[in-house]
Parts: structure tokens; sequence; C-alpha cells
């Protein structure tokens, strides 16, 4: 029966990770996380060693709502597995992670506001899949892909760990902070007008009804859980980039968050860059967070640190920023055929 | 872990029922249809008889989203237990139904665009259900809810078939039709214009392509599938109620939709309405159909045929269309204490 | 100095109609009018006879608007007169009628609940210009145009008045009720909320504030001012042709409205629109009160009642309600083309 | 017959100043400028000397736009008339002041790109209305008030110049430049690729059609015409401050930018800020620009460098950036009260 479900050609396997970094987190998220590993049609009858691809999630996204499902598409679950039932490309390991924190998110970094979640992916995550299923452990056959909030984690992470990942692929990734951060910090100093411009006021009364009822949930959520990711003082509590009242930026503070722009940390980490087997960047042109120019701001920094073209692919289509899960397979069989080779 | 998954209290049970209603229909579809059955905390354990609440969903909607994971929200499937859980109403059978077709639904209708929907829920999933399960099998312990086009079909099952359900609860349900149809008619015409105003050209091409990566997709597609389900010819195929160029109505066609509007039913089904014993109706104040209007035309016909205030729950809240799927335990709650009185 | 202003080629006298038919109006508004009357030029050294065109104004357009200026445009005082200056047509007469009322507008009909400005504009404007000025006084020789309400005007009153009114030009005027009234409908029955369902809560209000301060001020104005023009009691109370609180239709009230909805009128009036010289239609491709489709179906109607095509004009554009001004200039050439010939 | 004009109280002398300073300008706009001054109720029959308000129109805004008439509001040049007929403060001279360009605007600041608007705003503008008029030809009797780039223009020019101006009005005045413009930035990246990212395609199409029949025409003309006023070469080619491909800002163009947001010229000019008499700053909580945060934001600035809180006039209202010229009176009538004081 079609539209309900499909049998996948490989295999899902739904498991439970214990982590030690992230036991005793400021938030008091939870230490053992669910971790899916996938592997395609093939794997189970031999024993050959396949590439990795990490899936991370975007903002506010669960692990498990990879297998939500949509009308009239099939969950990035299917629509993987059907890159490799039809052989369009070479089999691959892939491995969904957890990130999520009470805020909606951790962002991919280690931050004394959420947690270690950066080193949770590669110094738990990454050891603990390899140990269990037959990849091939090297930095040159691994991966990370995502969306959004995941598109950024898919870039800052072969930044900061080359020596782990070969290729990334992200999709409408968080860049270019002034487009995509800065229009929602002037949404959020008016919100927090009705919270005497006090967040942990919204936020105390966020957790105490249903969530999403009130236009501002997203916004601010969004605006405190980056803030505990990016701006977070040593004893947890999350610092804004932004005169709660009048919204003025507040340097200091807004250059911790673009120390983290992506756009703005190719100079940094050019080597890194330079070490990336495939690069995988698209957006679309109606993207809410201009993240169409993020990615474009993005390629054009490769470009000038001397990536060669061919390493790259860069797409922008007819889209916003929802409903772009049909893009993943696409980046997900250039990586496998880019990793295999 | 929490925000995850939960167990449930009660059990939910994953079948499949084969339809001979359903056998043969126009689109090809199915015969062979999900069907999910909830049984509360203390069922197992008992010989206790339940009143049975079925769930159906709106346009688009499978039977699986129900299982969908929302942010910092729990799925129906979870909250509709913890009712019973929690002790806030009386235990019940919770039934889960499918009615989709490849034009994304039925409208719980019989059609020779579509199938017999309206049959096979009344007189195929109810005694399967009465069978398998230990319900009252018994109107006055038998009630329907949904939203939208499940808030349609809530409202007109009952109206139709008094003598299988006594109780419904309609959220933000289909009604009033010159307000909820009538836009999306004028839109439609004019997303027409690139397809030569010929909406099967839309559907060949929205069939062999990503879907709804259009703007138009969407309200195509309910078009397309609502003349299906209320004006179909004998030989199945759908005709829209307006002139794809201008837009004018179509009076005779219209009049076959305007036949449907719960609104429009009262009077012809007014002993069957008198007869219920509880009816729920809610909408969100924007919402984008206009179904709060829907909703109050629908209470004050009710009022106007002499239906007891004392029967009805009425509530318009803040919300749109959207993300109200908060409301469903709600409702559930009151039905299942209306039916087990 | 060409942005702020530029000489006329012809010539434009402000003047004061005395109207009887307006004098104890029901809503007390002045009987003495601005009238402006445009001569081309040539016409001053001359004894030459002109074709006329009147323009009349969109709902809440003064007869002073038509000398506003918006950035990077002319208005239409000056556009108009370009077209007689650079030959684009031959030189005519242009009358601009005013018939504002308290409501912002009359919709150019004779009601209990305005007054009687058809009347005025028939019997009363067209024999003053034709005293004072050397117009052909001959229904052949005379159009109407207009925008919105204005359009609207032009097509009913040759409708009602063959034998003063030859051509006419309709640039997005009301049409097909259903589209671009419904609506409005729905929008009103929820603003009304805060007035306790009563628009004249809502009325009294808004004359002892600032206009349009608040967001429903545009469309309570419009539902009342219609109200008054098309379905008025005798005793001038305009009566809302639907529901306040759930916004149903009320038939009867609502058919008044029908009766004046220039698509179905076509019939009744076919022999007066076979009569006509000329036809402009236009409409913009995204009108906010659909009224392309108005458009559509209008044409559509004149092309069913045996019309020549030749003698009709008919464009859809790319634009939405607002600021197509642009547009009048392109018919009062082709007006005064097909009344000079 | 009021809806359609009204006799001032007082006089409006509609003039033309010649200045040699927009001679030779590099957009070859006209030297011969229009100016309007009026004169209140009391003047012509006294020798009184008065103080005197400038006038100045925001971004697109014509001088003869003053007169442009709305429905159920009347034009300032009436509002403010009635301010000093009704004796709701003392009478003043008002000056309005014309600085269009063929970009739109000057920003009233001298430029490379448009010509000097300040200076002829300063050292002919005053001393031709302090020539002609009885004015008290005083700083302490001279202000300056205009919304949105008029907002700008009455921030800065009493900042440059406190020796002329003693007091400003600022209705939604352009300030706290990530907010009102990095937005803008993106859109314009966005709408360049139709023109191959190139504004001045883009112009060179704008110049040979009807105006804002596209929708980037409005946001694209602002881009190039704030540019020419804030980051010209010193041969007059207006800078984008960003990459016109990827929108990423161009931090030294950017800063040109900067260097005029009022928000950040507060220190700089301090004691000139402080020697104010009067202070009106306002915004709408929903303006499009968030330009209520700029208000929030000098308005602290203020306070930080000492301004005395009395001298200070500070409200937020409910509205979006347009339709606001009914609270110009408000602030007429302060000024004109503290100048006279």
């Amino acid at each position: 029966m079609l539209p309900w479900e499909t049998d996948l050609a490989g295999r899902l396997n739904k498991d439970v990770i214990t982590s030690e970094l992230l036991r005793g987190n400021p938030l008091g998220d939870p230490y053992e996380r669910p971790i899916w590993v996938y592997t395609p049609p093939g794997y189970d009858g031999s024993d050959e060693r396949y590439p990795t691809v990490y899936m991370i999630q975007g903002y506010t996204g669960h692990i498990s709502m990879w297998a939500n499902r949509t009308p009239y598409r099939q969950p990035f679950l299917e629509t993987a597995d059907a890159v490799f039932a039809r052989g369009e490309a070479p089999g691959c390991v892939v491995v969904y992670v957890d990130a999520w924190t009470a805020y909606g998110g951790s962002q991919f970094v280690d931050s004394p506001g959420t947690g270690r979640y950066h080193s949770y992916l590669c110094d738990e995550v990454v050891p603990w899949v390899d140990e269990r299923y037959r990849t091939r452990a090297d930095r040159d056959a691994r991966g990370i892909a995502g969306k959004s909030s995941g598109g950024f984690g898919a870039m800052i992470t072969p930044m900061l760990r080359p020596d782990l990942f070969g290729a990334f692929a992200t999709h409408a990734g968080d860049s270019l902070y002034e487009y995509c951060y800065i229009p929602t910090f002037g949404k959020a100093a008016r919100q927090l007008r009705a919270y005497d411009h006090d967040i942990f006021r919204w936020w105390a009364e966020f957790q105490g009804r249903v969530a999403f009822t009130k236009e501002e949930d997203g916004n601010l959520l969004m605006m405190l859980g980056c803030s505990a990711c990016f701006s977070a003082r040593e004893d947890a509590t999350p610092e804004l980039p932004f005169d709660p009242r009048s919204g003025e930026l507040r340097p200091d503070v807004w250059q911790r968050w673009l120390d983290w722009d992506p756009v703005r940390m190719i100079d940094k980490y050019a080597d890194a860059l330079r070490s990336m087997r495939a690069i995988w960047i698209d957006g679309g042109t109606k993207d809410e967070w201009f993240l169409d120019l993020g990615a474009e701001a993005f390629r054009a920094g490769l470009t000038r640190i001397g990536v060669p073209e061919n390493r790259i692919h860069f797409e922008l289509f007819d889209a916003g920023h929802g409903q772009i899960e049909y893009r993943y397979p696409l980046s997900l069989a250039w990586l496998a055929t880019q990793l295999s080779s």
C-alpha cells in the first residue's frame, strides 16, 4: 500500500547511544540519545566496507521527524534508500544523529549554554558508528549533510574536524548572519515588548502552555536557543546579541555570533576547506532567511581561497526555506559517489 | 527520553481492513486499508465494553500522519492516550480510519469520482471494529471527530447515519461554502492560466514531478479532489464548479457542492441532528478558510432547529487553520464523557 | 521644472454644479458639487464640436484626487492632456465628475441610502456640460470611463442609459460579485466581533477618530457604503447582505446586490450593450478583488449576446488593483478615436 | 464643500528659489526649486516675528505631494493650518522645502552623487526665508521636521548645523541602519538576478517604462538613490554597499552608510544634540523598516549623552510606516510651543 509506507531495500537500525560528554549538560537534557543507522542493500550479505554520511536535523528538528510522512512525498528515510536501491550511487551507511536540546537545538557546537554537542558528534557518535558498522573509518570516506541549522552544522563540523570529515552538503545552511539573523532580532525586540523586554519571561510562559500558539513563539525560541549556543555566559545563561528594548546590536556579543558565521570562518579554516573532497551547497531563491545569499557568499568564499570548482556542486532552486527535503537525496547520491571514488 | 517518544498507557493496534466496497474504485486506490485501533488503559485486563470514537483525517491527510512528531508537541496518538491515562475522561476505543485517495482525500462521501468511502466507513469499518473490539456497539456510544475535511466528515456522517453515530466533534470543519470555497475557485481560475485553463494538464504535470514545488499545487489538488467528491460525472470525471477561464460559477455544478454544505444540510437532516447526544464545534478566529464563520453558522442552524444548548460545545479560539491538533484531546475528553454517561 | 508640475496643452476648468436631485439627500452631503471640464488643445481657437468622455472615481475617490501627484508618474490630468497634445487621438472634452458621499462613494446609482447619483450624473451633469461646452451632444459621441467602482459606474450607466452613452471603458470594474464581495463579507463579519457585531458601532467610532488607523476601517467602510448603495431600506438604513455574526448570506439582501452585478445584468441590458460603439475592458492579473475574472466574465457575456469583437478592447495586464492609473490614457485614446470616427 | 478643500486660516505662498549650490548638480536636476511658505493667521495684519519650522519630505516625496488629498483625511497643509487656527500652539512660519532628485531624494546631505542638498537647505533656503518673511532668524526659534527620510534629515541637519536649528521632530526617521537597510540589501541582491546583478541595467530599464510596474522598482530605486547619497564615488557613480550577487556587505562602503546612521552619530554630535531645545521622536510599532527600534535607540542615545528628558517627546504608536501624516500636526504644535517659549 504505497502511500502509507514502503519497505526499505536496505535496513534501518534504531539504537541508543550513551554520551559521557552530554552527561550533566546544563539544560538537564538526556545523555542517552537515539541514533538511527541505515545500511544499504547488499550490506548484510557482504563484508564490504562503506562510506558514511551523517545526517543532522535543522532547528527544532528531532531525529524522529525523519520518519514523518507528508502528502505526495516520501520521507527522506525512504528517498535515501531509493537512491541506493535504484543504483543511483554506490552504497553508503547513513547515520541519523540526534542533537536536540530543551531550546530546540544545539547548532552542533560546544557551548556552556547547552552542552558539548560538537564533541559528542565527533568524539562519541563517529567512533560508536565505526565500531558497530562496516564503515570505511576514514575522513576521505565520511561526509555530513543537513538543512538549515543542519546545513550550518554540516559546514562547520568539517571545518573544525577535517581529520574526521572529508565532504559535506549544506542545504539552505545558516550563513551570512547579517541577513539570516538581524531581521529576526528586530522582530524579537518587538515581540519582547509584551514580556517586559525579558526573554526569560517569555520562556517561562512558553514552557507552561501549548507551544506555538503565539505568533512570537518560533522566533523567540530560536533567539534564546541560538544565544545559548553562540553567546552563553560561563554560567550557562544565554546572552542576547541585541538590546531587548531598542534592538541595538551589542557588538561584543554579536561578534561571538559572527565568529560562527560560516562565511566569516572561511579564511581561518581555509586549509580544512581546501582538503574537502566534495562540497554541496544549495538553497531556495526565496528562502525566508536569505540563505540563498548565504549559499552564494559561501561559494564565493570557497572560490576565493582556491577550492577547485570541480569539487563543488552549487545550485539555487525555486523554493523557500520549507518543504525542500526532496533536495537531500540529490546531495546524498552525489556525496556517495564522491566518497566512493 | 521524553521529547522523542512516549510509551502509551493504552495500546495501539495497527491492522489492515479489506474493503469490498472500495474494490474496483475508479482511481485504482487500494482496497486494503490500514486501520489503527487504540484501546485505553484498563481495557486489556477487563471485559468491560467501551464507547468508540472514530478519528478521520483532513484533506491530504494519511492515517500514518497521526504518528508525525512536531517540536514541543506530542502527536494526538499520545495526547489522546494521556486523556485516559490521566483520568480526564472515561476510557474509549479510538479508531483511526484511512480514507485517502489519489486526489488526497474522499470527503468521506460516496462518489462516482473516487469511490464509496462513506459506505466503507459506515458499513465496513464500524462493523469490523465492533466485531474485533469490546465496544458498546450502539449509536449512543459511538462518536466521530476530525478537523477540516475530517470535521466535515464528522458533521455529515452522523447526519446521514444517525443510526450509527450519536455524537461528533468538528474542528474547523468545512462549511459555509461561499466563504471556504469561492475564494479558492478564483485562485484556481488564475492558476489554470498557466495550464491552458485545463486542470487535467496541471494534474498530468503534477503527477510527473516532485509534489508541491509549485505554488498552485495545493489549491489545484483540492479543487480537483473536491470536484471528484462532490461533482463527478457518472463516468468518474470531476467537473469543476466554475468556468476555468472566467471563474464564473456553473450553477448546476455548484449546487451539487452546496448540497454537501453542512450548514445547508441542517434542515434536511434536522431529526438526525436533534438526536445527537453531543456536538462539539470549534474553529480558529483567523482560519484561512473562514471556518470559524462556518462554525458560527452551523451552531446557529442547530439552535434554529431546536438542538438543546447543553448538548453543544461551541468555541472559537485564537488560531488559524494549521497547528490546532492540540484541540483534539479536548473534544475527545468531552465526547468520551458524554458517550459514557 | 518637470517633476513637480506640467502646463497643460489644453485647459482645465474647475467649476461647481448645483444639483437639484442631490438636494436633501439622506446623508446630508452637499448638493453643490465640484466639476472639472477639460478642453483639448485647439478647442479655444475653433468652433468645432467635440466628443466627450466622462471620468468617474473609484470608491473613496474625491474629484480632487485626480490632481494628486505620485513619484515618477504624472496625474491623469496630465497624461490625458498628453494624449491630445501628442496627437495620439482626436481631441475630446473630458469631464471629471464628483459623486462622493459621506460613506465614500455612491456607486453611481440612485439609492434611498445615499441619494440619486445616477440621475444626477445623467440628467444634470450631462446637460450642464453640453450647455456650456462645444460638445457633440449625442450618445454616439459620449463615453464614460473609470476604475474599480468607477469602472462599475462606467459599465452600468450606459446599460441603463444607452440614449446618453455610446461607449465606455472599465478598468478593474466591480463585477462577478461572488469573487469581489464575498471574501470581504467574511472579513467584515470577523472585524465586527470587536463592535458587538454592529457595523453602526464601528461607524460611530470611525467618525470620531483619525480615519484608517484601524485595520478594519477600509473594509467596513466599503461594506457600509455599498450596503447604502445597493441594499438600503426605504428609510435610508443600509442593510448588510450577511449575518454580522456568522457571515451567512441573507439571500434577499444579497440578491439586491447581485442585481447590480454587471455580469448578471448583461442579458437584461443586451440591447443597450449591443448598441455600444466601443467597450474597453481591462484588469490586473493579480487584482486583489479578482476583478480580472470579472473582466473575463463580462467579456464572455458580451460575446454571448453578440457584441461584435471589433468593438471590444480586452486586456489583462500584470498588476494588482492599485497604481494602475497609467492604464487610463490608453483607454481614453482608444475611446476618443472610436467616438470621433 | 468640506471633503474637497478647505480655505486656510493662514496663507500659503508658492514661490521658486534659485539655488547656486544646486547649479550643475551631477544628475542634471533643476537648480530652480519650488518652495512653499506658510504664514499663520494674524501674520498679515501684524509686525510680529515668528518661529519657523521647516518641513522636509520622505524618500520619493515631491513638495507638491503635500497637497495630495486622501479620503477622510486632510492634507498636512490644512491640518497644520488648523493647529494655529484653533489656537493649539503659537503661530509659526512653516516652510515646505523641495530636495527631490532624479533618484527620488537627496537624504538632505551633500554628496558627489546627487548634489549639495544639505548646503542648499542650510545656506540658501534658510536665508532666503529669513529675508522674505518676518521670522525670528535665530536657531532658538528654528526647527525642522519630517518623516522617514525626512525624519532622517530632521535629525542630522541640526546635528551638523546647531547654529541654525534648535529643535526637530523625526517621525519614523531612518536610523539603526542594520534593521532598516540590511534586509533591503538582501531583497535587492535577489531582485538584481533579473538584471545580471547590475543595478544600472535596472535603472536604464526603469527610466524607459512606466515606473513602479515591477515589484522591484521601489526597493532598487531606494538602493540606487541612497548609494548616490551615502556612497557615491567622486565621479558621482553610486556604489552599492553590498556585493550584488551574494549580498555580502562591502565593509568600507557600508561604513560610509553607517557614518550617516543618526544612532551612530550621537556621540560625535553630542554637544549639538545637548543644545537642542526640543526633540520629538516617534514611530509606528509595526514600521516595515523597524524605525520604531531606530526611535528607541536614538532616544536611548540622547539619554546616554545627557539630553534632559523634559526636552524630549518620545512616543510609539500602533501603525506601520505608511499613512501616518496625522502625526505631523502633533509634533508641529509641540515644536511651535517649545520654540515660542
